[in-house]
């Protein structure tokens, strides 16, 4: 249901979405092969990281943090390798560090424009259950995805959607692979076992959590998130602060990434939150790091939660001396969702 | 410790506060005995209700809504009683109907100002473990709490504070009683046992609660729930909305009460803070029913709880036509707590 | 539907079986009216307690502890009140010190012989939900349980079911009375309210238990407590200890109290079974403190829980010295449980 | 404390045992690489059948089902390797489809008689923190285990201890490894970071239990183990039926693996424990499936929790008509827990 398919095999790792990459390279790549991906984040950068690690020949398009998937350059990068030697495409769909989400349909676009046989490759970890996703539209082969983002659960869950395409990819694949290997829950799970044991709390979490989706409906999920995400983004801007992402296009529903005010250190902010108002908002991780701060609003989430991020933010940048008019940033936000809000269907 | 006692005998029993009303009666006085008490809101008026179908003669100082215990009147009515009839006085610490927070020390120098050796029965189930209470120090004889409020447990225990003097004068109390009879817990208790079966979830919860209260420090809960409070209450006031508390001495740390902008039904706006926005705030009970609506702000709580409360408020404060800023409530608060927040210790 | 009634009105308060008694009595009753009852047990014997400190003339049928209600006795008692003076009859179903349970048909039977026009107040508090129960077919006028025993849930709720009879005696009954007054839940439930703070989790755990019942069907559920306490009775006999229940009438399907093998406390095999083997079976209470030892079977149970519990108290029994074959009460328990087994119908 | 281990290392992952045999061979190893290990049940088995898709060459001491790791077998093994190319010895601490603990001090000084510098890697997945374990005293290299064996949590967490010799090894092996790399744990695990999304919930969890088995004290948690077991072993002589291990001193204490009766297949016997008596015990895994049923004793259990598995399992039997006579199992289990019983300390 999140992953959009209905062709699309399941397949469930306990373990987190770093094993589902892990898992999405391994049981489709064999060592050398070359895979072509993007770097604008920290997350993007972690698995350029793994597939080097795994031996893979890894064309990184750099891209300034704070750009998502640009379809042009892929595009060209694709048009370059006549000899269809990239094997996949990786693409982070919501960079986790600089708030940016790419158009993963625009990158399906840009290899059948390239008329490319690659693999797409789409870590979805804090996307998938709350941005829209279509895994069978966008002609993905493996989305990957865990328990503890959209689906509000602990920890401890990596679900991946697989094509058959990327199913057929297996045989050759020469990664040494098994504690991720695909094979061994493909062998099991029609018979409903698994290869070895199993997290029964978060597998009876994860149902309880697809129910509560599936009563709101995807549909209003989605809605939702760019609600919340329409709200932060309006306090941002009654801040005075700019986006870490460029452009619009590429705002991600899923959280926000703000720069901090001129001259103020932003993990000063976080601090000032978590110390002064047990608020904990997300640093800014490695070369954004004091430059932007983050502020999160996917999964079992709603106005009043948001306003509460958005009031601990606001003072904890009144505490660090900001510049800012209190209860702007809040303010803009509680007026744009009173005026677009909706009765909730169940009251 | 919550109810500033080093001298109360604790009773606790598997009940409601309704239950420690009537525990408090019972164990203390016999039909036909006279008790002088104050009405000024739907608990106080509970109360009355209670004695007189106790079977006592209840002489009631009617007071409006919005008031919390003249001392002055009390020290009329008491003057008045030449023969020292009245057995008990009770009052309402806390009116969870108003958002009016009687003085139990000013009640106390009342009945010393009339020399009147009544019993001194307290009613603090929505201000003992929140605002400062000290039995020992006012001269409480029985003072009455429960699980479900500054403790933040569910309901089911209802905790009493009682003096020597109200224990003494139980053997000449004349009302039928045996659920909430003091005798069978006196009698087992010292003994680490119950007179019937306990909750003992409930019990281990109490400990819980306490400890983290005595982490905290009562003093600083009670700063907390101040600070709360007078953000709660600046929230109002930026709103152009009048408390139903009528005199700032009587305003409550544990909750506000505030009258509906003019021709505006307040059902309305609790009912949309619920239906649109996922947020329970208090509907105006009895005679101030459509007229005021309730914020709550005791227990486990912070700013940017309360922020969460104050932004939900004002969005329905917005869906129902009312005439504010967006922001400027939550805004007030927001400046308030950033202007005098502090660094919690364990950070 | 665990009470067999669909003419009865169900009545709920947060607090415990004896609360319900109260409420049962108060309700129905007036300062100096003519109740009676049997004493055949602590539980019994605290009810006639509670009956005189209410104020009410008890006529206390006195039983051998072990011993049930005596329908002879009862119809002689109500034979020889010619002037129909007796208002109640008051009757433990399930007798939890003794491990005897009365028939309350049996009961009515004897009242109807006497064409004798009292309520029938039956505490049901061991016995609803686990032993067979027919409010409507049986005539009972007040049905109290808890939510402790059969529900297994935590303490803090007591569930009554009153007939329109004892409903009617409410206007009449001058008892005082106010927290476990009926009156205040009649005029506020049926518009899904009620007259004080409720225990929400303790009504959602009830909902989920009497689903669970449901789902197992009450025929199912009063046989395997009946299987469950037959075993027992088996392993008591292959110990070749006696029961106090004296008449297998009489025996409790949802405990079994035990003799102690002569010339050994009692409490010493209670105490062996907590203190070596981390179990925690019944003293005897009162007047069989030293003499009985007490084994629970209700609420969610089965064979094998129940086998952990004999074989537990096999053990204590061994650690004091008593002369029995190891294994041969569990023994026998599961040579029974074994022949009567029958397929889980899930399973 | 669990691993008996000073120098070690810990190391956590969020994952599976499987994951930690990975995370073993991968970081201390290389494709080519020799090793040498025994086969004597599934688990070793499927730790063999990883060993090879990782591309290791493995040498495998085939031994029958019921046996442990013969030392001699392995001496012999070692001393044919003149040229020192294994690399490492791995050895399952516990088989848990056979219910054999091998001697992990027995292969150390088998290594040690052959002067060989391997690595001593050791599945202790159902054995550490159950059993006796020492890291330190039997020069392990790397010791595996799991949260949802002997630690009582659910599955989720993998554990390690690592020897200096075992992290001096990670430099030059060429295993590609990027999840289960020790690298990223040990660059932040110092700083109290981790690598990736840990398991939150796990972490608290672990802590809470390692609390309870350091209140009890590891040579308690053994010797309670071993009372267990021992019950558990004369149970099944007294129901005359054999251990699938072959020698006592290979017999478990962590579980107990028992042949069928002769004609009766054991997949029978677990499935009416669990249609008729609500108990799950295991089936025969693999090779053994059909012929042996499991009875586990292990983590937060005690006599009469095992005594509650001996008597379903009892049931059981009888169901599928094996010739026992009814408690006899039970019973002897009994007589010796009794014989042997100590008060609990804090009781």
């Amino acid at each position: 249901m999140i992953f959009g398919t209905k062709k699309g095999t399941p397949i469930i790792f306990p373990g987190t979405g770093t094993g589902g990459w892990e898992s999405a390279l391994t049981n489709t790549l064999s060592p050398g092969d070359k895979v072509l991906t993007f770097r604008y984040g920290q997350f993007s950068h972690l698995w350029v990281d793994m597939m080097q690690r795994m031996g893979l020949d890894v064309e990184v398009i750099e891209c300034e943090w704070g750009e998502g998937a640009d379809e042009e350059r892929l595009a060209a990068a694709l048009k370059k390798d006549t000899h269809k030697k990239i094997k996949a495409v990786c693409v982070v769909h919501n960079e986790t560090t600089t708030g940016v989400t790419s158009d993963i349909a625009g990158v399906r676009a840009a290899m059948e424009g390239a008329s490319h046989p690659a693999l797409l490759l789409v870590d979805g970890v804090s996307s998938i259950g709350a941005l829209d996703f279509q895994f069978d539209k966008w002609g993905v082969d493996v989305a990957v995805t865990g328990s503890q983002k959209a689906l509000s659960l602990p920890t401890g869950l990596t679900v991946l959607a697989v094509s058959d395409k990327a199913l057929a990819s297996r045989a050759a694949a020469g990664s040494k692979r098994c504690y991720y290997d695909w094979a061994d829950q493909l062998a099991t799970n029609p018979a409903g076992s698994v290869p070895y044991t199993p997290s029964i709390p978060l597998l009876y979490g994860m149902q309880a959590s697809l129910d509560l989706l599936k009563a709101e409906g995807m549909a209003n999920v989605v809605a939702r998130h760019a609600r919340l995400a329409e709200g932060t983004r309006r306090a941002a801007a009654a801040w005075g602060l700019d986006l870490l992402c460029k452009h619009p296009r590429w705002r991600s529903d899923s959280l926000t990434v703000i720069n901090a005010p001129a001259g103020i250190d932003s993990n000063l902010i976080v601090q000032e939150a978590y110390r002064r108002y047990n608020l904990s908002i997300g640093v800014g991780l490695s070369k954004v790091n004091g430059k932007v701060f983050r502020i999160g609003h996917l999964g079992n989430c709603d106005e009043v939660m948001q306003a509460s991020a958005l009031a601990g933010t606001e003072m904890a940048l009144l505490s660090v001396g900001a510049k800012i008019t209190p209860g702007a940033g809040v303010g803009a936000a509680i007026k744009y969702w009173a005026e677009t809000s909706k009765v909730i269907p169940t009251r």
